[in-house]
């Protein structure tokens, strides 16, 4: 089906000029004419594949979430071996370290404020964040089988870590490096946990 | 001085309708004119205030840390005598756990797009994160005063988290009493941290 997969191509480039303007001022002001010019399409193309700006949005946090779960799957795979390091590189693929990163840090921020007042979206992120919290359960009970007797809490507060890190480095308030250097004195202290009952 | 006095409370209620504003939908598409409508004043007596939405702007970060502080001292003045309640207290008061802290929150993540592209504003965040990070640095090292060479690090690490649980709270991927039992349980973990070299 040459034809379809041409169409899925239009809808992802569209989404990714979606997301490049939603990285540099949020969502609120981004017109379907603003989408259509940065990803060099007509207005009608953009209508064509998307009706309104509430569809192409829809869209976009789908290609959002593949986007990162891309990253997480590159970077671990790219990891030396053993659940320590997959764990790790999972959460330094969440932290924007690199020019990918940091826009789809920004675009999470921005949909943010759109999940807010729309449940079906702000539904979708839960899915997604629980999806994210039970691989990286399971990488923290394999990285770490006798420390922890809820590793799904212990992935909680490591997810945790890292979105206020990726704020932090967004800010200014941190650099990569003592971002990176901030996760791994967490991840060392898991090694002291004592398993709890 | 009382006319002076008069002026600052009009400030004041500009930048808190300015807040009230952006934590509903960011602050991109905010106008002095709706922020003059919200505040229920004419725009002209807002563009007496603030000349244009930049000084607006600049002058709602200023009060939005002032916000943050009040809230962190009334938390900590209210908390049980000693170290780790304060500590504990004023990590809660940076978790949006009622409409207050909630506002305050999504006017924060507003506010990160603006950083992003004007230099003197991302400033004076870094300046208040570094307050903050001292601050709560000092109550680390009071609570636990054997148990880590660098509150400093640990500073960070816990801002890293509230701020991490604020965006997960208010995305509804935790519940306010979930994301407190995740401080907790970092916080309950610093007692076992061996003092590190």
């Amino acid at each position: 089906m040459p034809k379809q997969v041409d169409h899925e191509q239009r809808r992802r480039e569209i989404a990714a000029a979606l997301c490049r303007l939603a990285s540099e001022r949020g969502l609120e002001g981004v017109s379907l004419g603003e989408v259509a010019a940065e990803a060099g399409v007509s207005k009608g193309l953009v209508q064509h594949y998307f009706r309104n700006k509430d569809l192409m949005l829809s869209y976009a946090t789908g290609y959002l979430r593949e986007r990162v779960e891309q990253r997480i799957a590159a970077r671990t795979a790219d990891a030396p071996a053993g659940p320590r390091a997959a764990l790790r590189a999972a959460l330094l693929a969440l932290l924007p370290l690199d020019p990918d990163g940091r826009t789809e840090s920004l675009v999470a921020n921005a949909f943010l404020f759109r999940a807010l007042k729309d449940p079906a979206m702000a539904e979708r992120f839960r899915e997604g964040h629980a999806l994210l919290r039970d691989a990286v359960a399971g990488w923290v009970e394999a990285a770490y089988p006798t420390g922890h007797a809820n590793p799904a809490q212990e992935a909680d507060l490591l997810l945790a870590v890292v979105s206020g890190l990726a704020d932090a480095v967004l800010l200014g308030h941190h650099t990569s490096e003592a971002a990176v250097a901030i996760l791994d004195r967490q991840l060392d202290r898991l090694d002291r946990a004592p398993r709890e009952t």
